[in-house]
Order: C-alpha cells, then structure tokens, then sequence
C-alpha cells in the first residue's frame, strides 16, 4: 500500500516527514523524483496531490482516492483523464483563518491609512487623519464557498460592514447576501473594498473585467486571494490608471511565481505577496489527508468531495 | 448654564457643533479662544476638558463636574488645584475598538512577516516564509483596564495566544492573567510580542526599563499604545541596537507631537504613528459627555468616575 506525493516540490521535506509519521504504514513515492516509478505504479492506491501533470494519473492502476493539496479544483477539473476515484479537497480549517486575517490586515490597512502614515513617518510629519467608523467601511466579498465565508465572517466578527454575493444562494448570520448576476450590481454599488474568493471555472475566468469594475464607487480596492485568471489584467491596470480603483493587493496571478517582467512588481497602487494568504502547512493539513485515506479504507465516505466537471462525458 | 471646552485645539469644529447639536440648551465657550473668559466665569458648570493648564479651573466658581476629553488621567492628575467636583473619564467603547484592532494590525504585520513580503515586492522576489499557527504567537498585555481588556480580547477572538499581567488581580475569559511584580517575570518569557496599555502614574512611570525588556525572549517586539513616560527611551533604543528587540511600534511619546530631531522617526527598526490609535471622535464621545452632563444635572452618578490621587491630602 503506498501513497504518491507531488507538492511541486513546495517543502516536500516536511511533507514527507509529516505523511510518514501520520500513515507509518504507508510506503510514501514522491513525484518525480521517484526513479521507478512505473515499475512500484501498480502498488499505488492514492495520489496526494497539487497541480500535478495531465494524463499522469492513469498510470496508477489501483489508484483508490485522489487527495488535493489545496482548496482550488482547477488543475484536476482540467485532466481529462481522470481514473473514476473520490477526488477530496484540502478545506483546512487553519489555512481557512489565515486567509480571513491576510484579508482583514489589507482592509485595516486600507481604512486606517497605515501606507499614508507610513510615508508621514519617512517625512517626519505628525498629523492625524479622521476616518469612519468599521461598521460604515464597505467590504463586499465575491464567491461565498468555505474560503468566502470565513472571510466574511472575520469581517464582520471586527465590527467592519460585509456583504456578500455568490452565484448561488446563501445564507450568513449577520451579512446581507446576494446572488446571480442580476442582483450583482447591488451588491458593488457601496462597496469601499472588494474581496475575489470565487472559484476559478468556466462562468469565473475574467468575472473581474471592466465592466464589474465600473460598478464599484470610485476609488475602491481590490483584493485577491482566489486565483488570477478570474481577473483580466488589462481592466485592473486601466482602472488603477485612470483612478476607478485606488489600489490592488494581489495575492495570486495567472502565472506564479510571478515574472520578473510583470509591471505589477514595481506598480505603485499594487500590492503583490506571493501567494501566501493560505499557505497549506503539513502540520494541519496532513491530519485531514490522512483521516480521509482511513475513510476511504474503512468504506467511508471522505470529504469534502469534489465531481469532476466531466464526470458524465468522459467517465 | 454653560460649558468650557478644550480639546487643545484638535477638531475644535467638530466638537462645537456636536456637543450644540446634544446639548442645544447649553452655552458653549472654546479655551482659551474665548475673549471675555473672567466674565462668563460664573456661568460655566462644566469643563470638558484635555490636558488643561493646572490651576486654570480654580477660576470657575460654579463648576459642577469636569468631563475628561479621554481614558488617561496623568493631566488632571498633576494639576494640585482640582475643584471638588466630581471628574469622568471618556471611555468610549469605540476607541477603545479602534485600539484593539490597532495592536491587532500590527501583530498581524509582525507574525505574517509582512515588511519581508513588501521589500521582496520592492526586489520582485516570489518567496514564501513558514510562520507558526496564530495560537503559537504569544502577545503580552501589560495592563489590564478598560484598553488592555479589550486588546486582550480582540487578539483572543482573532486566535492568538494571549496573556494579561495587571499590578492587581483580574480575570479574563480564556487569557491567562497574572499580577503583581513576582509574576511578571513568568507574564514576559515567553512573549512574542509586548503591548503597553498601563496608565501613566508614579508606579509605572519608566516602568518598561533595561530590566522588564531583559526578560522577554530576544527578538520580541513593543507596541505601545499608553503613554511614552511608561517607556524608558534609552533602554528601548539600546535593546533595539543589541537585538534584544526586533521592532518597535509606537503610537505615543513623551513629547506629542514628536520632536523632529526624535531619532525614532528613521529608526528602521521603530513604527511611528501620531498617537492615532484610538482617536477620540466627536460623533460618539459627545453623546457620552452629553448622558454623564445629564447624569448630574438629575443629581445621579456620571461614570466612569475618577478618584483624584490628591483627594484626601489637598480637598
């Protein structure tokens, strides 16, 4: 019984450690490292797994379950050929927290002015500025899956005002919901800060263009800790020009790392951190892995699942 | 019936019309604006007042109550000649938020490493940093009044691990408290970051010396919220130079508004922010001030009361 592990290389040490000390049982192939790999490919029933290569998984003929390193479905909903295994998610509940404080530091940041005092500081200047109160800054978040609402949630638990939107109805204690694309506008119209948590799909590439960014008031900002290519660049690079958005904290990108070429490195209203909002650790996360692999073994069902979108097509 | 208002100056418009705006049948005279101030003596009733000239309110022979501009007592406490009437601090549930979330803010920039991931920007570097769980950061409260309650519980509520010292005995929900200067040795060891939230008396005065700061673990950081008397400013400046901390926030001094020839303003290891942690805003203290002037008038008590320190020896 062995386990094949990809992280792209992203701290494989701990992750190799942690998944050894949790499944001792388990014989642990990292990918690609691993030398012979089809000759030890029949022993191996589940693929731990991010982003990892088209077409590769078939290779597994006994392949029970296959475990995502994160909460993004993109890189596997994009593999047409899938075996016909539970895929699971990583929602861990820690990575969860980080990326609700990752967005309540930037929209603190943002409504007390700390960049405009840090300038003052560089210039020796003593002078306060008035603001608002939390509950009249405006933050309306996109996309209410589990990430969405655990940022809503921390928003508003801070006393800041919150609204939501998704595709779909939801409900939230506290925070004023609102769905489908008619009811989009409503849910722009006020708001000082905009949060992109939506799901990278088909109906989401590009979902943050010029004409969503023309709903929002005037100099709003833009967060993003979802993925990049919900995002068109070229509607956000015009809007920070011409002053419809004061600035952008980006915090994923259609291509990471991000090149050294991108004009968002050295752009004055863009703030740019490598992906790290929610960062899966091994410590938490191998927990989760490792108590869905026991399910799968058990009988059970693990969670949460995920359906490929061509489940039907092609399966 | 008549009020003496002076908030040295800042906001003095605000203040004017939202006090006029509460208390419409009151008269209203700014200090030390106010030409024919001898003449009106008698008609004024109530001082709101901060940071006074000492001996200035022997002048008001009809005074019925003094209603402090802010949480801190330092002022009124110096000044020997304090009519006998009663004095109200200003604890406003909403600075005392804004103060929560201030420290909240710059731990947060602390344990995510933030400043790493903006001069990485500045260097167009993509790179990474493990950071331990938020309940593995350990923040320090000194202090455990109305501020420091509410900074404790707001870290708290935010997953960081939390600690309280008081001179005196307090009790928090879920936050370790200790007191007296036998346990502060065991509230310091561990603490990743320190925040100051004693008031300024005779006993705390210069109160975080060479001494305290050599009993946090090397590398913590101060974040100072009280006053800048509490600081001892070589002993800062010295464990900053040797390491034994790394950063220093500080949003007070004892000189406001800082000197320019302060060395703080370039220091690359301190944060100033101009004493803008938690603001006082008209829009809410004035219906504060407005109820406690209401309180008197209908012969109850205002609140929170304050105990002059000279009271027995000079009343």
């Amino acid at each position: 019984m062995s386990i094949l592990l990809n992280n792209n290389g992203y701290d494989n040490q701990s992750w190799y450690q942690a998944l050894t000390t949790a499944l001792p049982e388990q014989t642990l192939y990292i990918y690609p490292e691993t030398d012979n790999l089809d000759e030890v490919a029949h022993e191996i029933e589940y693929a731990v797994i991010w982003n990892h290569p088209p077409g590769d998984l078939q290779r597994y003929p006994n392949l029970k379950g296959i475990l995502l390193l994160g909460a993004g479905t993109e890189h596997i909903d994009a593999d047409k050929e899938v075996p016909n295994v539970p895929i699971v998610r990583l929602i861990d509940p820690e990575v969860i927290k980080d990326m609700g404080l990752y967005v309540l530091y930037w929209v603190m940041d943002q409504h007390r002015l700390y960049d405009t005092y840090r300038t003052q500081q560089q210039q020796a200047t003593w002078c306060r500025h008035n603001i608002c109160q939390p509950a009249a800054f405006n933050i309306t978040i996109l996309g209410l899956g589990a990430v969405g609402k655990a940022v809503a949630n921390c928003l508003n638990v801070n006393g800041f005002s919150v609204t939501g939107w998704d595709a779909y109805p939801q409900q939230l204690d506290d925070i004023r919901c609102f769905n489908s694309t008619d009811q989009l506008p409503t849910a722009l119209e006020q708001a000082d800060v905009l949060v992109n948590c939506l799901p990278l799909n088909d109906s989401t590439q590009h979902f943050i263009n010029n004409d969503l960014i023309n709903q929002l008031p005037a100099g709003a900002m833009l967060i993003n800790i979802s993925r990049g290519d919900i995002v068109n660049d070229e509607a956000l690079l015009s809007a920070l020009d011409n002053g419809q958005l004061s600035r952008a904290v980006l915090d994923t990108f259609k291509i990471e790392p991000l090149p050294q070429s991108s004009c968002y490195w050295q752009h004055p209203k863009v703030t740019v951190t490598p992906h790290m909002s929610g960062a899966t650790y091994a410590r938490s996360a191998v927990k989760l892995i490792a108590d869905n692999i026991r399910r799968i073994e058990n009988g059970e069902q693990p969670f949460p699942m995920h359906q490929h979108p061509k489940t039907d097509s092609l399966r």
